[in-house]
Formats: C-alpha cells, sequence, structure tokens
C-alpha cells in the first residue's frame, strides 16, 4: 500500500461547514437530536458516505451506518465512528472529529488503492449526548441492549415529547426492537475523538490510546423544605433546604473519597435554590450528581454510601427528598490486542503516544459490550471541551486520522 | 372625644390604588426609589395629606414630613409612618399599610374633633427596601446619622448610578448633611406594619405590639476554584468552588447555634454557582448570608465566628474569596412606656394583644435611635410578605389603625 494521504485542509472544511449547521450563530455549535440542524447534519454525513459510495442504511433510532463492503463481506466487520450531535453552546470537534475523520481515513485509503477483506462500516450514533431525553449514548446504549426498548419508549424532553415524536421528526422506520446488535456483531470498533482533558497537550504528546473507560453514573435529586422569613424563624424551627443540599454535596465528595480507589470521582455540578432571596430560607434545592470510576465495585460503593445518607441527612433536617437514579453504566476495558494494534500503529508512524483512561463517556463504553474496542485520542487546547473555543489543531487531527486510517487498515486487512 | 370612625373601604380602595401605581402588571406591586412609580407614589400620598391640610416637606434624600401642627407647636411632635417603595415582584401592604393608615388614622381623629397639643407628623420613609441600592432603611438611617453623607454619596445602583444621580430623578433639594435628626427631636415614633411572620394570625391575636427590634446584617461572599470537567479531574486536584460554599453555609448555620443566643438567626439565601453543569466541577460560588439577633454581642459573635471560619475553608480547600460585611446594624430596644401605652390602648379597645420581637427589620430599627419608638403589627395570611399574594383584610387593618389613632391621640393629647 502507497504512504496514505490524509488532506488535513480538506478535512478542516468540512468540519467547519458542519459547524455551520447549527441551531445558534458561530462560533457557537447547537445541534440537538432531531433538530433542524441535528438533521441537516446528518444528511450532509450521508452526502460525503455517497460521494465515498459507501452502503447507507438507518436503523429504527437514527444510528447511520455507512459500509465499505469487504472482500469477505461474511466476515464481522470492523466498525469506527462517532457522533454528531453537540450540546447547547458546544464547540466543532466533539464526535465531528470522530466521524468525520473516519470518513477521511476512507477517503485516503480508497486513494490508495487499499481493498478491505473484512468490511469497514462507519457508525454516526444518535444523541450521545443527553441534551434532548436527560440521559447520554441513546444510539450506542440501544446497539448494546442497555437501554431495553420498553424504557426507551417512556422517555420524555423537557417539553414533554417522547422518543417516538422524535423519531417521526428524524424520519426513522423500523422497530425499536430491532436496534440491538448481535454480541460479536462487529469484529472490533475504534472510535477518533478529542481528549477533552488536558493530558496530553501537557505532556505534548499526539495520540492517547485508550484502555479503559470510566463507569458514569448520574443522580437527580429534589429537597423540599419549609421556606420562610430569615428573620422570623428560629435556627431550631427551620428545615433548610440548602442546608440539607450541603452537607449532602460534602457528603457526596466523602463518599468519592472513601470509596477505596484513587479514581473515583464525584461532583455535584447543578445546585439551584428557591426562592434565592437573602431573606428567606430556602425551601427548596436541586442538585445533579456525577459519579464515575474505571473500577464499577468502587464506583457502586461511593453510589450506594450516597443513596445511603441523603435519607438519613434529610430524616435528620426534616426535609423531603426525592432521589433518582438517572443511570448506572458498568465500566469498559478496552480489548489488549485492539490496544496494541493502535500503539503498534503509532510507533511505525514515530507519534508519541501514551495509554490513557477515559473519565469523559463514548459511544465507546457501550460499543464495547458489543465487540472488541478502543478509543484514539488526540490533544485538544487546555483540555476545554462542550464551549465553542473548544480547539485541536487542523495537524493534530491528521495525525488521529492518520493512525486510525493505518489501524483500520491492519484491522480489516 | 367621640369614638372613632376607621373608613375600612375607604382606606383598602387607596391601597389598591396605590397598589396599581407599579412598574409592573397587577397583582405585582414594584416600586424601586425614585422610578417613575415611586414618584408617582409619593405623589399619592403628598395628594392624600394636602386633602388632609397637613404641612409638607421633603429633606434632602426626599424623606416626606406630613405634619398636623399641635396647639403647642413648641413640643417636640409625636411621629408616625413607614414607607411606599416596594421591591420587584412584592405585594400592597409592607410598608403601605404604615403610611396610608397613618393619614386615615389622622383623618379619623380630625373627623372626631380632636385637636393635639404635640404636633403629630407622617413620616414617609425614602427607600426602606435594599433594592436600589443594596442598603436597607436609606431615609431613616440617614435621619439617625447612621449613615454618614461621605457614605452616601458613594452608593451606586447595579447601573452605576450614584444616590446623587437618584436624588435628582427623585427633585430632592438641599444637602445631605441636613438630613440627620437632633436627638429628642420627636418625643416618639409609632410605626404600623403587617407583622411579615405567622405568629399573630396563628394564635388569632389581633395586635402584636413591638418590645424589640433584632439587629440585621448582611454578609457577601464570592468564592473562585477552579473548574474543569467533572469526570477529569481527580479529587485531590480539586478547588470545587460549591464545596467551599456548602462548607460556609454549614458554618453559618453553626454560628447562629453556637452564639449563646436561641435568638440568633443566619441564613445563606442566596447560592449560586457556575457554570452549573452536571459534568463542570463549579469554578464559581455566590453566597449572600443574613444575620440577625435582638442582642448586639450574640449576633456580633455569630459574625466574627463566620468571618474566622470563612478564610479557614477557603485555605483548607484552595479557593479564593472575598467577603463583604454590607452593613452591620444594632438592635433597637423599644420604649417601654411607648409599648405600655398601645398595649393599654389594645386593652381599652379590647382587642388580643401580645409583646412582640420584630426580626424583620423597619425604619423603626433607625428612628428608635432618635427617639422612644415602638411598633403596632397587624396579622398577614400565612405570614407572607414580599410576594404578590401578601394579604391582611381590611378588617385586620382596621384594627391596627384604630390602635395607631387612639396611641398617637394619647400621646399627643
Amino acid at each position: 500500500m502507497p504512504p496514505l494521504e490524509i488532506h488535513e485542509q480538506r478535512l478542516q472544511r468540512q468540519i467547519d461547514a458542519l459547524a455551520a449547521i447549527s441551531e445558534a450563530p458561530p462560533p457557537v455549535v447547537t445541534r440537538v437530536l432531531f433538530s433542524p440542524a441535528d438533521r441537516e447534519g446528518r444528511e450532509f454525513v450521508r452526502q460525503l458516505a455517497r460521494e465515498l459510495q459507501l452502503e447507507l442504511r438507518e436503523d429504527a433510532v437514527g444510528n447511520i451506518f455507512a459500509r465499505w463492503a469487504g472482500r469477505e463481506p461474511q466476515l464481522p466487520p470492523i466498525a469506527t465512528g462517532s457522533h454528531i450531535d453537540a450540546i447547547p453552546n458546544a464547540g466543532r470537534y466533539d464526535g465531528v472529529v470522530g466521524v468525520l475523520g473516519a470518513l477521511e481515513a476512507m477517503r485516503a485509503l480508497k486513494s490508495a488503492g487499499f481493498q478491505p477483506r473484512r468490511s469497514l462500516e462507519l457508525i454516526v450514533f444518535t444523541a450521545e449526548e443527553p441534551t434532548r431525553f436527560g440521559i447520554g449514548c441513546l444510539g450506542s446504549r440501544m446497539l448494546a441492549g442497555a437501554l431495553p426498548p420498553a424504557a426507551a419508549v417512556k422517555l420524555r424532553d423537557s417539553a414533554g415529547h417522547d422518543l417516538n415524536y422524535w423519531r417521526e421528526q428524524g424520519g426513522c422506520a423500523g422497530e425499536l426492537e430491532s436496534v440491538q446488535l448481535a454480541r460479536a456483531a462487529y469484529a472490533g470498533f475504534v472510535e477518533l475523538h478529542i481528549e477533552q482533558g488536558p493530558i496530553l497537550e501537557r505532556e505534548n504528546v499526539a495520540i492517547g490510546v485508550v484502555e479503559k473507560i470510566a463507569a458514569p453514573s448520574t443522580l437527580h435529586l429534589e429537597l423540599t423544605g419549609v421556606g420562610g422569613h430569615a428573620g422570623a424563624v428560629l435556627m431550631p424551627e427551620r428545615h433548610d433546604a440548602l442546608l440539607a443540599g450541603a452537607e449532602i454535596a460534602l457528603a457526596v465528595e466523602q463518599a468519592a473519597k472513601a470509596s477505596g480507589s484513587a479514581d473515583t470521582v464525584a461532583t455535584t455540578g447543578v445546585f439551584r435554590i428557591e426562592p434565592g432571596a437573602v431573606n428567606s430560607v430556602p425551601c427548596r434545592a436541586h442538585l445533579e450528581i456525577d459519579l464515575r470510576d474505571t473500577q464499577l465495585s468502587s464506583r457502586d460503593a461511593a453510589l450506594e454510601r450516597i443513596e445511603r445518607t441523603v435519607p438519613e441527612i434529610c430524616a435528620r433536617r426534616g426535609v423531603a427528598f426525592q432521589l433518582q437514579r438517572l443511570h448506572a453504566d458498568a465500566p469498559a476495558v478496552c480489548d489488549a490486542p485492539l490496544v496494541a494494534t493502535v500503539t503498534a500503529v503509532c510507533q511505525d508512524l514515530g507519534y508519541a503516544n501514551r495509554r490513557m483512561i477515559s473519565r469523559a463517556y463514548h459511544d465507546s463504553l457501550f460499543m464495547a459490550q458489543v465487540c472488541p474496542t478502543t478509543m484514539i485520542f488526540v490533544p485538544c487546547r487546555g483540555g476545554v471541551s462542550h464551549r465553542p473555543d473548544e480547539f485541536s489543531s487542523p495537524e493534530q487531527i491528521r495525525c488521529g486520522v492518520t493512525v486510525l486510517a493505518h489501524a483500520l487498515a491492519r484491522l480489516t486487512a
């Protein structure tokens, strides 16, 4: 095979063109599941796949599959891909690099005259971001069977529209029961993604090879105490929702620290109180808690500790609570042979590389339940993501696409 | 003197008419210092005073004085009054009952042929509410000399306009130095007000006679930590502004409980974090803390404990802070003979009454520094105030005005 030519400027133009398809003016990228911008973005990707003469199909939840048929099409294919949906006020690289980068990799392989033995398939996953329904990785979660169709149809967005409403908007056909993949439906899955953390940039390393993806879990908590004038209600008579929330936020921190693993992280990222006036005792608090670990046992130890502590704190303070475990996913251990293959590619190309843990979750978390999986990370400036100033340079992205292309070539050869 | 006739329907019509003068549509009342609505409300009150042939004057900060000259005008007058400014999204009774009720009391006394020996004066205080400049009781605070003119002219609103700008908008003339009253400028001050608490309604008592007004203090706190992805930043590396704030809110509660007085109340009523996303470590927090006590020593013990604890917590967590003591006022002890007079009036009228502590502050807090002072409280539904559904019935208000009128008659006779 002649050397692969990755056209970093062509790829950058495509990234910029997709960024312009947004619900908000530039530089902001917002594409929420099956909004007009998301649908237009999906068509943009389909058109690029058609130009590469890939075979397109879509499943009942809108996952897009674009296949380059191999010489032995009966073999389980190798898959690559990511997502193009974007949270409100996001940037242009998260997910997109793994979709447009995979197409560029296929383009380069085709130009080089490469003929895969196994089929090679791009997957564009539906709604990796939790914006619409509050749950992340909708498409890959259903592919892995981790979200049963009976639970999926009960999902509702903040306007009360359910998944079937949005499937209709998105033009999805077929039964949700048909989405789940058979185990080993693919021989392997490799996802290219920006790091969304500062390590590669800090260490001046071109490529991260992901060996673990932390297990994420999200809790929503509503606290209802009793309000009143800050002057009128004496301390022993109080049922202050903010103070219950404050104790819980500190207990969340303690739960992570006492989990038995230095890797457990727990964050109260959302904390809102009502009425929020200096002379009013807070009557309500809303907390959203994020909990992650590369090990399920310590993550669950922390999770259970929080779920045990919340009722104790609330009982002592006379504050009512509603605690909802939104999801509690298992961690993914990446496939050692795949990790070795990607590492070998980096070494052959002379790219500085390192093993990494992904504490952000990705569609790979669920694809790892289907088939051997790993991820390729490229640096992003300052570790910033989910913001309009998210940035990876064309050259950094080219390195990632080059590694992806060579890895896909080896895996499908 | 023939029996006094308090016209509860006439008074209610005036309360409703003043409520219609608002920056926001009904039922919301909003009248911020020297806004067009506040100025129109002030003119509404002046017109009622003119109809009663009271002598009107205004001081340099916009306090309105309406005098019914006594037979011996050289004697220090008796004063009554309250405020008509209203926080955003307020109701129609807070302050207004003490202004329009005082005018109704004078009307009834005039109709009954009463002739005061001492002069009787209504004071409509400027900006009891802290909305414009963040500090409450602007008018009475300056009358008492508790806010020196040199400090007053430095006050700025959120748009950057200072007190002199707003004095010009309000048509105030004269020098701020002339506002402070001489000690004993009045022989006494009695303020009628809704309770803004649930006690009178709960105990089915018509009248509260205030013997103490708690000392209020306000702290503003800005916390600046370090943000980051909730998955990427390990626990020992965190400088979480929310967690520092949570510890401080709990320390504020402890400071009140450990003050040595069961009367100390401390409230973190405002608690906002940034960026407020479930998967982001909070980088900033803004807290507003309210602290009150009827005793200065225990209030200050709690205040100093908080001011000592904030730097400790922030140093331990590596979070930067800015702590500002907005004000720390002394409590007021009401005048025992005045309290006895009002209580005797209630008993003569056959009205159920009780002694009360006002934990909300009022212009009386500062008038008590000028002359003997007390307050007359009437019940309000559910203890609710500072909301459009604030409510005291015409009959409840009539009882309060009746007590005020008789008390003023005795004090000026």
